[in-house]
């Protein structure tokens, strides 16, 4: 059993709610070395990481049009791996619970993950990108130019 | 009929897949001055804009644990106004079609928005914060801490 599937001390979980809002569709999978959770780096690193492939199914790669080398692109994917009903959570490395939305923890309702990575290469069938911190075959739902918006301000403006 | 749920010149739309993926529950909703989606700015703006709220479920409230004024937080909310099917669009104000990845507009195939706000206030149930530019009443799904990450590179770095 993985451990993030048992509640440590100082952990709550809640009820969730019975039925879903709204639905997902996978449009793709990220390709990285990491076969396993535990192997995964604790954040992506766009100039020294590993080269990972995104890759589009082929009913969405018209939507690549545009995009181009030494872009920065947002990544949105789903983290299926961990479970969706705590509100407090202990991350390793933390000696306190700590609620979700105050971590960037895999654990949450709705486990989307966004991503910033640079994209090197693309063709029509996905991308070549560095940046990615997740496990192999992680299901992709959605791109996103990263080259305006507030993460632009400088790091004194953002806490 | 809204503009948008028209095709225009160049556009494509493409056959949607059968079935979703996965699901996501909405955690809450935003609150902001505006009503209809031809009012909302381009962008949100954390310093000058208009204070919004974010109401939250009581389900998730002790989530909230840990966060505090003068952060900046990514929220992640369901745009479910806008089609899912194009994958060529011609935003109001561009001359000629682009891929959907390549732009930020609410349509596109997981209609999930991704904005840094500042956080002002909080209390059991919810935020006061600056910064959104979607429509009153938009589902929320997410809320991140924004304190780390690429986004906190000097804009030079990021195109």
């Amino acid at each position: 059993m993985e451990p993030e599937t048992d509640i440590r001390p100082g952990e709550r979980a809640v009820e969730t709610p019975g039925a879903y809002d709204a639905g997902l569709w996978f449009i793709g999978r990220l390709r990285t070395p990491w076969t396993e959770r535990r192997d995964c780096p604790r954040q992506g690193d766009m100039d020294n990481g590993p080269d990972c492939r995104v890759e589009l199914d082929l009913r969405w790669q018209a939507a690549l049009t545009g995009l181009g080398p030494g872009q920065t692109v947002q990544l949105l994917y789903w983290m299926d791996q961990a479970r969706r009903d705590l509100v407090l959570q202990t991350p390793r490395g933390k000696d306190r619970p700590l609620g979700t939305f105050a971590l960037r923890s895999p654990v949450r309702p709705n486990p989307v993950a966004v991503s910033v990575v640079r994209l090197l290469a693309l063709d029509a069938a996905g991308l070549r990108v560095r940046g990615l911190d997740c496990v192999d075959g992680t299901p992709l739902i959605d791109i996103k130019p990263a080259g305006f918006g507030p993460w632009h301000l400088p790091h004194r403006e953002l806490n």
